[in-house]
């Protein structure tokens, strides 16, 4: 005889959970029950949301952030942003713990990934050419490249500056590479140390 | 100026994926942002199979299990189940553990719950009723409590015991109580010790 099992609409909604990041099986089965314990209505109005946003959420043309038909980008539309500075991200995720940082009110441009030749991800499969057609509108005068310090992150800041190196007047910078705040020394790794050293500064 | 955040549907989506059991602000972060990326198709399969489980699941009026409408319950409606035998959990979610151990084929029977002074939760609030008038029909012959070991679960169990020991011809049993298997001595903590040995069988 085989073993009871939960119905099918309950054991669909667990393998749809599990292919959720970071949701193992036990995560799933709890969830899943937990929303079905809870009522029709708040699964209900759980499908309402996601569909909505799958719906009405796109992303940005110009700065690769998510956006709404309805209401634009509230990074490219908003006002009182410094117009001149342009700060280049991998994903659309990585802009809002910039924003949260409080130090940067330019522009944004997100990759849509890095340069990654294990991954097969070149050049032409990031967001490139809209990136070389911002510049190319003469309107920024400093590019900033905030991408990750692993080695795709480099090779991608490389590429970059190389590429954007040719626009007379366009200042191009890199995120600085030093100890984490409230880190001490003896919890940083040897590379950090050597770029902590590397990037010192006069006090 | 405020701070850029995600346009309101993603928002939206962040806040509900937050009351999940186990999910905290950077995991419904993570997931809501995964969920959009993964594109529209994704999130309206999700939303639509979250949606039907919410419609099609109900609750075994008998046993109390996950069932649903057009398939029934697949313990009460199932096969080849020992008649005879009634296994008293607390949870629903508490039947699939004991099916799995391969130990049990007989009927089961959740309470939803269990006495719970301090959560203002009373013989009146569980599935009690029910289960007097499941033993009242006669069909039982043994009645297994398999409740939680800690102060509710016992509270509940000597209440059931009771209750029960009116029915002529019902043996009334629980689960027993000691050393988890694969636990040493030196992982188990008293009480555990304790039951034990209290409960110790010839060999």
């Amino acid at each position: 005889m085989a073993t009871v099992d939960y119905p099918d609409p309950v054991r669909r909604l667990i393998a749809q959970l599990k292919q959720l990041p970071g949701i193992g099986p036990k995560s799933a089965e709890r969830i899943a029950v937990w929303l079905i314990q809870s009522g029709a209505e708040t699964s209900i109005a759980f499908s309402d949301i996601l569909a909505a946003a799958a719906r009405e959420v796109t992303e940005c043309r110009t700065c690769g952030f998510f956006a709404t038909e309805e209401l634009g980008c509230a990074i490219c539309d908003g006002q009182h942003r410094e117009a001149h500075l342009l700060c280049i991200v991998e994903q659309p995720t990585d802009i809002l713990p910039l924003e949260r940082s409080g130090a940067f009110r330019g522009h944004y441009h997100s990759l849509r990934g890095r340069i990654s030749p294990l991954d097969n991800v070149g050049p032409e499969d990031l967001r490139i050419g809209e990136l070389v057609k911002r510049v190319e509108s003469g309107e920024f005068l400093e590019i900033i490249l905030a991408l990750s310090s692993d080695v795709e992150g480099e090779a991608t800041c490389h590429y970059l500056a190389e590429l954007l190196g040719g626009f007379e007047g366009v200042r191009i910078s890199r995120l600085a590479q030093g100890l984490p705040a409230g880190g001490g020394l003896n919890s940083a790794d040897e590379l950090t140390l050597l770029r902590a050293l590397q990037g010192r500064v006069g006090v």
